[in-house]
């Protein structure tokens, strides 16, 4: 099997899963009980909470365990909404969003919030004039992603912090930062606020966190006693928070290298499929080289897909989140419907070899040629 | 170690860590995925829903998955709010509830929400007359848990849905059924929705549901693409459900002997604890068998608490997500500030042996003569 899905999800480590197992066997105590069970899990969950604290170089008390990113996005932009709405109605987004800061932007339209597109140019990059303009007095909120999840677009979150706090210093900034966290560096200083999935980077699914620094205020999503974290209720699931950390861990050592390591690979196939007359490389100077987008102008992507996975290759349209064959990042780029509809995502990461490599290539070639003729007795 | 707080959390059965862990490792891919491995990932999802609707004989359609009971409270209560507020913005919970549906309540109350609770007489039964009074026509919801968490009252949900539907048959008939699932039968016919945590029955921390009829609409708590569900996105945690369906499948398993047997146990404890001068059971003819609230007249509950501890016995105030010293629960059901705040919870399960019962019952013994003589000889 040859896995270039890894934007869609990861496989749990080894090591991951291990922590969960230890975790679940060895401190079964609820870290909310006062008796020594009780608090043998809390310390467990202090120190699992020291160490992503320590990794990402932030307090203790700016860091909030949440179901995944799509919880974190909705607690971050309803949060703020609620919290700052006598202030202002006004929230500003990117293009390249995943689906559900769309779907939370439409439920908040509802609520009588504006929401405002800033542009992109066609590297992706956004346009650092338009946000200028964008951001009013009355904008208590910008959202755009750190790396976009289909085109792999990564943002300058320092320059756009710059010019966010510059029109209007009291503007939240919130990044999804899903896509990029364990595959580029991320200072989460340059935002407010971050949302993270663990199982995007082998940990486990079910758990994540929304980074807020102590400055915003947040109108909770998920009520309760406050016990363990007054911004969001619930009984802590310790073992999956023991394994997020070690997923985080693992993630950020030797970044650097392990980029160094994907852009060798991306480059190779980038090379390769460059020379294939029909198919397009959706890739600008801004894309991180996880994340490899390409449209095929003969061949219907979900039929080269199945093909591929014939022989146990796996790669994906758009995010698996989204709806509809179109793809709105590919769209926002390149504003050209026939490349949006018939984009493919690979998404590779630090354990991709350059043997899968060279054999996806060699597979790609095959299948693109069959469906190639395929299509040319057709015609 | 003598584990008797089992209502504050349980241990995860291994039957559930195994599926848990072979759900992990076999199948990988994103259940919102269109290649084989997502299409794999999502029969197995599919075939966990379908065998817990099938235990709890409910649509496949009605079944939400959510990180746990808390954040189901809150999408039931919130999600109604916000979808009948024309129709009105009345409800009414109990005096008997978790702390989270109290907070959910005073966040609602700031949303122009108007909360009415509904008495209770002194068995904990809810006043049936007084329900009638209080289900108006612009009630909207009602909220009654089926098991009290701290003294285990139950309710007859039953004849609790004829009361509010035959003042209002529009009136929504929402329970927290975490403390009853697995321990009594629960029929989630006669209730409109209902919440629970996997981690109450012997299931992994992170999952729980909301069962929600087909009558009922909600507006989401967490929007997203809405792919696996509209009414909570965010990418399935696919092994968290294999596992809560191997976890509801062994608690419903015998439901009824294992009550039986939990009753055995309980009665033992309450004869033996009835004979000691100075302690009170908190019991009454609606009290579950599991839950065991007793207050103790001359000795602190913590100090009480952690001298069992001593001997890895385990057991707990109040609810392990209670702030404060109070049970709201006690005081609700005897009106006696003293017991409220002198209550400690023995909770039980169908793992829990006769002689684990006779070695808690010497070392209470023990521990109650020793803490008694020291306080006699502090006066």
């Amino acid at each position: 099997m040859i896995y270039l899905d890894y934007s869609a999800t990861t496989p749990v480590s080894y090591d991951v899963l291990e922590s969960y197992n230890k975790a679940t066997k060895d401190y079964m105590g609820n870290a909310n009980s006062i008796h020594s069970l009780g608090v043998k899990s809390k310390v467990l969950l202090n120190s699992a909470t020291k160490q992503i604290c320590e990794l990402l170089s932030i307090n203790e008390d700016e860091l909030i365990y949440t179901s995944g990113a799509t919880e974190s996005n909705n607690m971050a932009l309803k949060g703020v909404a609620l919290a700052y709405q006598n202030r202002g109605k006004n929230i500003v987004v990117s293009k390249l969003e995943h689906p559900s800061i769309y779907k939370i932007c439409e439920f908040l339209e509802t609520q009588g919030f504006e929401i405002t597109y800033v542009d992109n140019d066609s590297d992706g990059l956004i346009d650092f004039e338009d946000l200028r303009n964008k951001v009013r007095s009355d904008t208590i909120l910008v959202s755009i992603c750190a790396v976009n999840s289909e085109v792999g677009i990564r943002q300058p979150l320092k320059t756009l912090r710059q010019i966010i706090k510059k029109e209007n210093v009291d503007t939240i900034f919130h990044s999804d930062i899903t896509q990029a966290i364990g595959k580029v560096p991320v200072n989460l200083h340059d935002v407010d606020m971050a949302s993270m999935s663990g199982h995007k980077i082998f940990g486990p699914k079910g758990i994540g966190f929304l980074y807020k620094n102590s400055k915003v205020r947040l109108i909770p999503l998920i009520h309760g006693s406050g016990k363990f974290n007054d911004l969001r209720s619930g009984t802590p699931p310790l073992p999956l928070i023991v394994a997020l950390s070690k997923a985080i861990r693992i993630a950020l050592k030797d970044i650097e290298s392990k980029e160094v390591s994907v852009k060798k690979l991306n480059d190779r196939i980038c090379d390769n499929l460059s020379k294939y007359e029909g198919i397009i490389l959706n890739k600008t100077k801004y894309s991180i080289p996880h994340i490899l987008n390409i449209s095929l102008s003969n061949i219907r992507p979900e039929t080269f897909i199945h093909a591929m996975e014939e022989e146990e290759i796996y790669l994906s349209t758009n995010t698996a989140c989204a709806s509809g064959d179109l793809s709105t990042s590919v769209m926002a780029l390149f504003n050209d419907k026939d490349r949006a509809t018939s984009s493919i995502r690979i998404s590779l990461s630090y354990v991709t070899t350059n043997e899968e490599v060279s054999k996806f290539l060699s597979i790609f070639k095959t299948k693109y040629e069959e469906l190639n003729n395929l299509k040319s007795k057709e015609n």
